[in-house]
């Protein structure tokens, strides 16, 4: 299939340019290069070093066998988008061009309002695009299991049957999202659904849970192929981060309580998902909502993880609770489906603890980068609108004996 | 009490000032003039004359006895939006300044992505500027019955009690919004509802049904103070249009088969609740709902209205169907509550018919104004994203005898 996509510089993006391609794919994508700039803006670079842009291509041929189309722009460049959409007339879009940052969408006026142009404009310019030039495409698009919120109810994949006063309706499950960011994310769902109705395009909504890992198996060794690992309080999301802590023997901080229970996923399964949604196309007119993660933990228990992994690497770290930068329930129920990419045939890693220690073992390598920017790893960005750096609030637990 | 009104040149921003500053509030306001521009942009113009602002202003000092204080300009201007209300110091914020058009916002990519763009960021920089400079103020901020769309149960004013699979909890009530307009106010209502609960902000979110009507009381007749009244197929609402049909004796047009049910109210009882909202402002952190209109009624039992009415001033005209250039159901469950403004006080005017021949008596001043522009009154921009002019596909109803 030829697959397109947005945002093929990300974290996610150039490694699912790799996946596709070892597996028969003809890949091609767009990226304005944005994610380097903002965490140099935040104080911080990637932990695994990230080539230029010509380097990575050139790593991608030589060990692929063919060129990866590249266009450096932006969703926001109308006129571009339908341009390269025309010229590579795709069978999926898989858009991942978005800033995905909670905190940095939370800084001040003018991050939230560059948040919200940049992904929902964006998101929106897609659509119309896909309309325009290739409107049988199927859109693959990144939303967030942050979009429910945590209702006191199970979440279903997207929608629910409703029974109210008598009456039955299948209706979208309420979205109750927790940053500006994660409000783009809904707006997108929204805008997506309203599209697949009308137009008839046809879209899978990937609800997506916390992502982490450091590797696939098709990247090899070549260090150009390599995709980034950020660790400070914006990009540097909980097990990428623990494990930039356990590297350093920095302590390993929950915000709060580290009640809060949450879906995640390695990279490898990310790859397989998003794959299994683009080779099984829905329908015309047809929006589909996946939700996306290998198991819910709370991020208590992902650190008492980390913190084993760790040990069995010869690291010994504590965990510390410090106060939360955020307002957001620590404690809740939480219960979300994910039957949808199981029956497509997802079989999820559950050997979490092995792929934290393949993760600690990748980063030593690159312990200096880490220790060099630690002061990112601690967050000031606090959802009052104010800038203070949490401090140690709670006992710490004992750690594990390595 | 001090009230502040973004969009306070509009069709319901005008004589809200009137009315409110007549009950002896303070009323100050920004409008960047852009109705009038739009208006234009279509091809038509305000069936009742709307004149320059300085002239607007001064006939509203000379009625009132006060000054009106108002500043030219945008909410996407933070800055500016910032120093006028740190200046004032409002008790109320009324936000009015949006697009208001679902055919606007459905022409092209680009008038998509103004609307979103323009209401999506114009209201979040609202919440930015109200949390730094006023946070103790309430913000009434008008949204639409059309963020529900028509599901197939009733419609609570914003969340309702769910039961799902055994466990119950108070959710936001889906939003099934069918134009990139009615899109931007789902946005907003998400975006305000996140503002509320993590700053402390107040709102009342009004889901407005749509609004007719050519008079409030305390307008008298100076018509420097009289507000615009469209008709054309963008920003002309369904009676108004009607009526103005009516006036040059052209067939009312249904759209499709006009089973379409909506809420309607005349501009009188959009004063009245909106002033109810603005003196009875919610607890600090409190997000409410209401649903505000006087009755639902199909397009068509408003037509067949329009018609008794017309006859009742000597007016014979017809009711055509023309084809929906829109994408929607015509015939479809609507039950929406509208309890809480009821408990506030509300007093819905249910002589419609009344209302109307006020609204033809009115207009007829301006018959010629209405027939130089009579091509805007058929619309051609479809929900497909093509232009047709929509074409007379259904029987003509026998008009009522004169």
């Amino acid at each position: 299939m030829r697959v397109f996509i947005a945002g093929i510089d990300g974290y996610l993006g150039w490694p699912l340019a790799q996946y596709l391609t070892a597996r028969g794919h003809e890949v091609a994508g767009i990226d304005k290069l944005l994610r380097r700039r903002w965490v140099e803006e935040v104080g911080s670079h990637s932990a695994i070093p990230v080539y230029a842009v010509y380097e990575r291509l050139h790593a991608f041929r030589e060990r692929f066998g063919t060129p990866l189309t590249f266009h450096e722009g932006d969703l926001l460049d109308y006129a571009l988008l339908c341009d390269v959409l025309a010229a590579f007339q795709p069978d999926a879009v898989v858009h991942l061009a978005e800033m995905p940052s909670a905190p940095y969408s939370m800084i001040d006026q003018a991050h939230a309002a560059f948040t919200q142009h940049n992904n929902v404009i964006g998101s929106l310019n897609m659509l119309w695009a896909m309309k325009a030039v290739c409107p049988q495409a199927h859109l693959v698009k990144l939303g967030t299991m942050g979009e429910y919120g945590t209702p006191n109810v199970d979440i279903p994949e997207g929608f629910f049957e409703v029974e109210f006063r008598g009456r039955k309706d299948v209706l979208p499950f309420p979205r109750q999202a927790n940053s500006f960011y994660h409000l783009t994310k809904v707006h997108d769902t929204h805008n997506t659904m309203f599209a697949c109705k009308t137009w008839e395009l046809r879209a899978t909504d990937i609800m997506q849970g916390v992502v982490f890992g450091t590797q696939i198996d098709e990247m090899g060794d070549d260090p150009r192929l390599r995709s980034r690992l950020d660790f400070d309080q914006c990009f540097g999301t909980a097990i990428n981060r623990f494990c930039c802590q356990a590297v350093i023997e920095h302590p390993l901080t929950l915000y709060g309580s580290g009640g809060q229970k949450r879906g995640f996923l390695p990279m490898r399964d990310s790859m397989q998902c998003l794959t299994l949604a683009i080779e099984s196309p829905p329908e015309p007119g047809e929006y589909r909502v996946f939700n996306q993660f290998e198991e819910c933990y709370t991020v208590e228990e992902l650190a008492l993880k980390a913190q084993v992994a760790a040990a069995a690497v010869g690291i010994t770290v504590e965990i510390q609770h410090i106060d939360n930068p955020r307002t957001e329930q620590e404690a809740h129920y939480y219960n979300p489906d994910r039957s949808h990419l199981i029956a497509l045939g997802y079989e999820p890693t559950h050997d979490v603890a092995a792929e934290m220690r393949i993760m600690i073992n990748d980063l030593k390598a690159h312990r200096d980068r880490i220790l060099a920017r630690r002061d990112a790893l601690i967050p000031d960005i606090r959802w009052d609108g104010t800038r203070r750096r949490s401090q140690v609030i709670g006992a710490v637990l004992t750690s594990v004996k390595s």
